[in-house]
């Protein structure tokens, strides 16, 4: 088991990386929380056994599933853990453990930033998605009718434990999703990844643990350092993350919450974002080609359903959380391994990108 | 114009209090915010012509009224202040400003905590409870029906604006339970506030300006003195300030949100504790006596009612966000300005003090 620590003076905390390494949680849990009280487990119905599992191991009978899939990141289950929270009388020592994918962990993680102005937070992750994005970073909420994340706060957890083990049940198609994030990482940050997954895509798409190993330690190190540089998205630094993510949420939104996966929105919306960024002469056509070509590989969609129209598209793009002063705002790549952020697209560019699908 | 700084580092405000100075409002919040969003004026039936004259000054007409009263003070006024801010397209640099009581302080501070992860907050408190208490020190929640306060996070304003002169149309029974507040200021803080309160009466209960702005003034510096030391309630010192307030949750709780004011329930709350207090030895009868005569000038209740059973009451003060790994605590008084935290008394010992209202 390797452990990577997110610096963030006192809300630094640890990954803890392994596989079928679950006999340890108890024990890693009770170091990083020493004094705690009985914790409460949430976890959906996928993933209720892996709760009940880890539950038991910790001593806790204090499991409750929520429906799967991105319906349930609602105020609506808000409120119904909220009312459990209170029918257990849990106090501001009440662990949280947030068992599941990205769903749950942001849902949990804003129940647990809410309750008690502030509960303890750990997060297991158990799907690939989560394991390299959502469960590292603070950034924990829920959905609107309006609009994705548009309800939320930063509440980093106290650890976080993955096991790639998780991973064993997890539907093909729910890994293919969590490969778009992993294929951000290496477009944004790191072109060394972005070509060792070009290499590696056999490997990867036959979940070797070796490739699986890599992706998630790579992944978590790069959020990491770009978290502890930018923990709250003040200094702008944070928002390259959000990479293909303005067009990716207008997807989810259009199509409603769960018609796609969130890193399918993503491959996507990355792949709209090159074309802006192609339309600006910002990259090279080899850039856009690789990308292209990676995301197919990993059976990840490269264009939006063509019944979501533009309009819409823009009318959701215009509440966007990156937005400034009414200016909507793009992380666009300029060479593999860097982007930058642009607040000067003119709604005009726009519609020409979201002419195509 | 008199203005206090409340130093937080990167999160500094400050505090400006004056009499019938609404014209400076714009440029105060124009200072403050460069580069603001419109903003979004949240007010209730009672203050929404203050609301009014006041978005008018910084050239909005975004002006949202809810119903006055404690029973605002929900998720569901939570929800449609969101479906409002979507509506609105509203983003990161859109501030809401607070034009009311300590309901819409805390409202409209939980929504600004939590809409797109943050948006700036400008305080404009109506009601002395607020000028004296709420609108300082960044706590903002929301209540359930479990209990009061039960959601909440710390989320400091970007300014607050304090005009004493928008109290002349505070009905007085408001006003009343704003100096229970003030009362508790001297007796856990400072000892000549207490003695300039008990020589000071009968120009405070005729509203004289004068007093007014003493009061307002002393308790904003005292509060913030505090949350200096102790933003988040991590160090124990911000407990201090939460004195007959586990009582006064539990008598709102059982009363129903809205029959007892705040302040009400704050004075009857701190005689339960003082009588607890009491009971352990921890204060002369002196100190019992001058501050039940002073909450008694300010025509405040010094019982809670029979009817809220001490079952009942116990109940709620067992979800109380300042107990911890299952313990209740109590902030008690040793002597005239100071108090310190127990979190040794056994039911049976409240269940004692409870006997009698």
């Amino acid at each position: 088991m390797q452990t990577l620590r997110v610096n963030l003076g006192p809300r630094s905390y640890e990954i803890a990386i392994g596989t079928g390494s679950g006999d340890h949680f108890a024990e890693f849990v009770r170091e990083r929380l020493p004094g705690a009280a009985r914790s409460v487990v949430v976890t959906d119905s996928n993933t209720r056994s892996h709760g009940e599992r880890l539950a038991r191991s910790i001593g806790t009978d204090a499991v409750t599933a929520v429906a799967a899939g991105e319906a349930s990141k609602s105020l609506a289950c808000v409120t119904s853990l909220y009312s459990e929270l209170a029918a257990r009388s849990a106090d501001r020592k009440t662990p949280l453990i947030a068992v599941g994918g990205g769903v749950i962990g942001d849902l949990t993680g804003f129940v647990a930033a809410t309750y008690n102005r502030g509960l303890p937070l750990v997060m297991v992750p158990t799907t690939l998605l989560a394991m390299v994005d959502s469960s590292v970073g603070g950034k924990v909420g829920v959905n609107l009718p309006e609009g994705k994340n548009l309800v939320g706060a930063f509440h980093q957890p106290a650890c976080v434990w993955i096991d790639t083990a998780l991973l064993d049940t997890l539907p093909d198609r729910e890994y293919r999703s969590g490969l778009a994030e992993v294929v951000k990482y290496g477009v944004i940050l790191d072109p060394v990844l972005f070509e060792w997954l070009e290499a590696n895509t056999e490997a990867i798409v036959r979940r070797e643990p070796r490739a699986i190993a890599h992706m998630v330690a790579r992944s978590c190190r790069l959020k990491a350092d770009v978290v502890e540089q930018d923990e709250r998205e003040e200094a702008g630094l944070r928002l390259v993350l959000n990479y293909g993510h303005t067009f990716a949420h207008a997807y989810e939104t259009l199509g409603g919450y769960g018609s796609w996966l969130h890193g399918e929105a993503v491959a996507a919306g990355m792949v709209s974002a090159l074309r802006l960024a192609e339309r600006r002469g910002l990259v090279t056509r080899e850039v856009i080609d690789r990308q292209m070509a990676l995301l197919k590989q990993f059976g990840l969609p490269t264009e939006r359903r063509p019944e979501w129209e533009a309009d819409s598209l823009i009318a959701v793009m215009r509440r966007d959380k990156k937005n400034v002063g009414g200016r909507m705002r793009f992380i666009l790549p300029t060479r593999l391994g860097h982007v930058a952020a642009f607040d000067d697209v003119p709604e005009s560019e726009l519609r020409e990108v979201l002419a195509s699908p």
